[in-house]
């Protein structure tokens, strides 16, 4: 449920934790200008910084954040501040933004295309300099491989555009990735709604539950997102030019949509559990029901039957000649008596 | 539950996605200035621009968002910006109203006047200019229709003003078009509030629940619409005379009445879950309280039976001569005290 | 529940609605200075204008809004903006205060004094000027009958003060009508409290829901209000006097109390609809003790019982000498040792 | 619940309305400097404005608000406003802080000390002048005791300060009078505690729901007590030194302490609820675990028993050597079986 | 669950109450440079003050709040108002900030490390001046020890620093301190999912119900303590560096998320609570179909026994020869048509 790498209390600040399961660091890099792409995937980490070039967007792909050493080479490469390269590592954080030194720092946090469970969300930082990006990703997934193929198209926006493009299209991939896990999510929710009415079993409810959890976990995940989101349009780094503010703003309403979408289910699932209970009440009452109306209608007749099998010697009934097609009629009477009045309660109609 | 039309993650921002569903698109152009109407209904897109004029108020009606080259066309006419453009044909969006290039862009949700369901929903657009007004609906509904004929009155206001009250005029019937489908949801959930409390049925919970989802929605979207319609009020485009402000003030008035009854109807709707909840609660406890009675009452009584039903050999009551009148008053006794004891409790008043 | 009157949707702004239970307009003019207090009662509506005086203030009482004519003439009369006017006429609106040309117009609604259902509202509307008030009345009731009263007496601040104080004063007996109507739903939620945990039935749950959605109506009404009054407050149209603003702040404030005492009203009816629940499922927790005590006492001795009504040939119990008296032994062991067991679990101390 | 003593809907503003209990009026008069102190106890009230002196500090005493004529009497010689007078006398009021003509007029809500209920409030004004304060009180009660036997500490702070500390030291004192009353409650509440989870009685339910009703009411208190802390502190009257404000906002400090522990009763109370009912739930359940195991054991068995009591004269079984003990083993298995049956549901383990 | 250590009512302002549990004052000085650490255990308190240098930074840590002498000479030495030393010893306060003089004081609330109930709190106060932080500790405890670890190590950030970041230090220490509290509250609240679901006792209820306070409780600490964190952000008291307020941001930061989490289990233990009632209304359920199912088949079938034991002299079928099996024949076919019943109704596919 919640499981923050974080250092021991009292390490000094800055203390980087690597998860046991955290993925081998791997850099890669991709170079373009308008004219030309190109890919450099065995790269010395030590002289990333020398890479870079006023002409050409650099971005720095880093992928796995198992590998202590590498990830502070790249932080000391990039002058990133020991408490954010943390907040980049020790994952997970909130999703944040910070300048510092004409650097912005997006922390965000993106959907695992393929994630065993949909909603699993991993962190992805995003480093966004003059002419270079650098992101971090948790694993070594393939998030950000569209980006890759449209910068192959010579004529397209991004090739023609600088860093801060590049850095609202790889922000759009993240947002974006949210909507398949929404309509997955939508899709469960309206089986939920079915199966709540017409067969409240407690793996139902199991199931609900889960569904819950996941949504709270994923309203604050995207909240705070959107609160970065925000932050980052009323920033004032001077690193995102007007025309990509155009294209942010977009992201953002994407942002809040998908977080409005969450709050409508969130509404349908708290419904549910009170349908759920409801159901469930229903359904007890029609048993109840049921019990009711053959205990109240045999129970009298039990004890007519009681009455005669009696062996008092002294029992004049018992010698009648109709006393036996007598009791019958009693015993019809009585039933029909009760019959009767559990359809004046309304209670036979859907019971038989 | 919820259905967006986006395009694909990672395609280049700007992608329209026409849904198979989609109507074919229709452009029409109504001119007209204080002496004359005109209805342009074949009309070459490529030249749409060119009938503008600064005299006349020229209204183009884009129905339907299937035809992508078109729409495409149009945008390039009227220069909107490619996402603006996306948000015009990619829906649902959120309601919002964004100035580009001295341009006002509203995007509205109308509910359908004939819709199946009702509170269903459809997207329309405005693009307002100097002398001009486009509107882009999914349907080729009347929606509009009564615009169309108050322009014919020569003395009206509509025809004396100018771009900025039409698209008053359309946005106040988008508003209005609400209040037909509040009174539907009102009259069903007056029925809902008669029938939770007389005759609490699976059925009824699933009506209740559908309502719920349906208010829920609702409201979201009058929300926003709202939330639009003042931000539109608090925008300095230009493009909106003071007078036209005064009247879309009271447009906006009447979306805020819409979203407080919407916000009324939920309050009931959450109250009835509760009152459903009570009330089959209540009748499990009638239920109960007639098998108790009827238990309690005859099953001591089929005990005594059953003893004298015994077969001992040495059981001297059996031939005494008044055992068996004895045993009928015995059973008497037992049902007025059973009786007397339900009285006490207040069951019976009700059961009998 | 919800009835607006409102045109049809398409229509051309300001259509006033006239309802068909509308009360005829009457008119009629209260006019004082220091000296004198004058009673216009048939009046030609046509020249109230001309019945304004600088030295004068002059009261119109317009009362019912079933002429339509004769409202569109005193409209046309104080310049009444059609949008304001269609305000007045299609009631219900939401309470507001609106400035068009140096006069105010204040929407308000008003507890009927001796309506049929407590918290029946009605719209009254005043309209300010320098010096003169107008006032809209959907009936023909005595709600400022004491103001009429009041205005005799020539030495109290009403007859001193200008048009502003007669406006605060008719505000103040507004929102002074709504304690006694808070009051009564006091009683009657007290009421309610008492019998949920008495006498929890169907009739309680269903009062319990019409008084909820009363206070639920209610509070969006007073909110409203309360709003307008504020906004009435922060107002600069120069008509109010830092006089009569000391005074209007004193009604906001028992506005602000109103709408606190509903708030708490509010709670409390959702915490017994919460209790009523509870009251229910321990009766029904009490009459399943109830059944289980009677049935596990009596069915164990009834199959004693029955063991011993067997008839088989070869049952050497039934010849032995004490068997009879063993078996009630043992019955009332069986006996002693439910009770017993029921004891202990401390189902007995409260059935028997 | 809500009795508020207004005037008659229609009053002229400024009416005082003498409830039937009020206790008399009682004014009488503390006067110290650095020096001495001086209580004045039998003081005609119309000269009291001739006491005041600029090198003493005044403190004016009124005690009950059954006197009309005296609290007018006194409203003339401190100039107070009609209006502010009507809510000094009229209470319950809102607590508030108004400042008129270089006055300040704070009106609280204080605990009183022993009253019955704990949590019953009583209203206290206070009027702070450059070198007076006057206090209202509902009752005669010893609220003040302290501060009178504080000054006679001529060392303390309290005699070296002006009126404004004497304000300040009256306010903390009301403030302080609600913790004793907010640990009773605590402690009620822990005991509610125990109850709802190890006897959910109706009583405990009747218990909880007035704790409820007092925690609403005493949250509403306090909560408007804060806010008019809040603005005293924010005041511009230039009556409180910048000393005494730290002072002040300890106190405004201690009120927002008092409204957070009733928040957090709240929360703890509605839990309850929900406890109670999931408490009573849970012994429905129990009550028909034991209900259905005594039924669902002996049914079966009596049916066995019934079986061979038939009179058939032709059932060979009867008349065979070894059916009787036969029978038993029979009987004995299904007793086994049900009872595995119920050991296998897990319903066993908890009832015997 | 609410008591606070607070003077009698009417106390002159400033006044320490002693708890009688609380620890002995026990007073240790710790003094850095850049060159070296000094320990001065033994150190008498009236001369602190002399101690103090502009070139060491002194730690002065009072431990235990005990001692009223020794904690007013502390107070005296650091010219701390007497208002914030009550709140300093009058714990527990509410954290906040406040700055006296070009001092800076900090209440805060911190994890006691090895507390027996997780969460629990003891409050912790800095008092910061320009070289010197003094801590005051309710407890003897090692909350701070790995503090002063880390000041042995001379190339530490914490040596080089001044006393604004050794005030950081201890902060973040206290933050952090919570994230072990709030993974075993996580792991519990995982326990508590589980046997919700599987096994709804009374205990788990009792258990969920302390959860839920002591989540309520933690919350607002945290909360408050986020305020604290955030006003102590935005403070100008000059004393604290602009590169100490980048390691201070991070910290606020870790409050936030810590926030969130404790929101977070909040929503999931008010689920939780729902799907206990759901959980216990499904096993009710399934209980009294297991009853009804025993029931409504045994019964007839016992009535049908119980005809034949009566004991009529005319009852023809007794005397047939192939009765007897005719009736075990009746008896099958009631069995099979009722469990046929119970089968269409769907309740019996799981009981049996």
């Amino acid at each position: 449920m919640f499981r923050k790498r974080h250092p021991e209390t009292g390490a000094r600040p800055g203390t980087l934790v690597i998860g046991q399961d955290a993925m081998p660091t791997v850099v890669s890099v991709v170079q373009y200008d308008r004219d030309s792409v190109r890919d450099i995937d065995d790269h010395e980490i030590e002289s990333t910084q020398g890479l870079l070039g006023d002409d050409v967007v650099t971005w720095i792909k880093v992928q796995g954040l198992g590998d202590e050493e590498t990830l502070r080479e790249i932080g000391k490469q990039f002058q990133i501040h020991p408490l954010l390269l943390e907040d980049i590592v020790n994952h997970p954080q909130r999703p944040k933004v910070e300048t510092v030194d004409g650097q912005l720092l997006i922390i965000a946090r993106s959907v695992i295309p393929d994630g065993a469970v949909p909603g699993e969300l991993e962190q992805i930082s995003l480093l966004v300099g003059k002419q270079f990006v650098v992101t971090f990703e948790e694993r070594h997934g393939a998030t950000f491989a569209p980006i890759r193929q449209r910068l192959n198209n010579a004529s397209g926006f991004l090739r023609q555009s600088g860093a801060d493009y590049l850095a609202y299209a790889l922000l759009d991939i993240i947002i974006d990735g949210f909507y398949p896990v929404l309509e997955l999510l939508g899709d469960e929710l309206e089986r939920l709604e079915d199966e709540v009415i017409r067969n409240p079993t407690t793996e139902v409810l199991d199931r609900l539950n889960r569904m819950r959890n996941r949504l709270a976990l994923l309203r604050r995940r995207v909240w705070s997102q959107r609160e970065a989101m925000h932050e980052l349009l009323h920033h004032d780094s001077g690193l995102i030019s007007p025309e990509t503010t155009v294209f942010l703003r977009d992201t953002c309403d994407h942002c809040l949509q998908a977080s409005e979408v969450i709050e409508m289910y969130r509404d349908s699932a708290s419904n549910l559990m009170n349908t759920y209970m409801s159901s469930v009440a229903n359904r007890t009452n029609e048993v109840m029901k049921t019990l009711t109306i053959m205990s109240s209608t045999f129970i009298p007749l039990t004890f007519v039957a009681g009455i005669y099998g009696m062996n008092f010697e002294h029992m004049p009934e018992l010698a009648w000649r109709w006393s036996y097609p007598a009791v019958w009629v009693v015993l019809c009477m009585i039933t029909v008596v009760m019959l009767g009045f559990f359809r004046v309660k309304g209670w036979i109609g859907r019971v038989e």
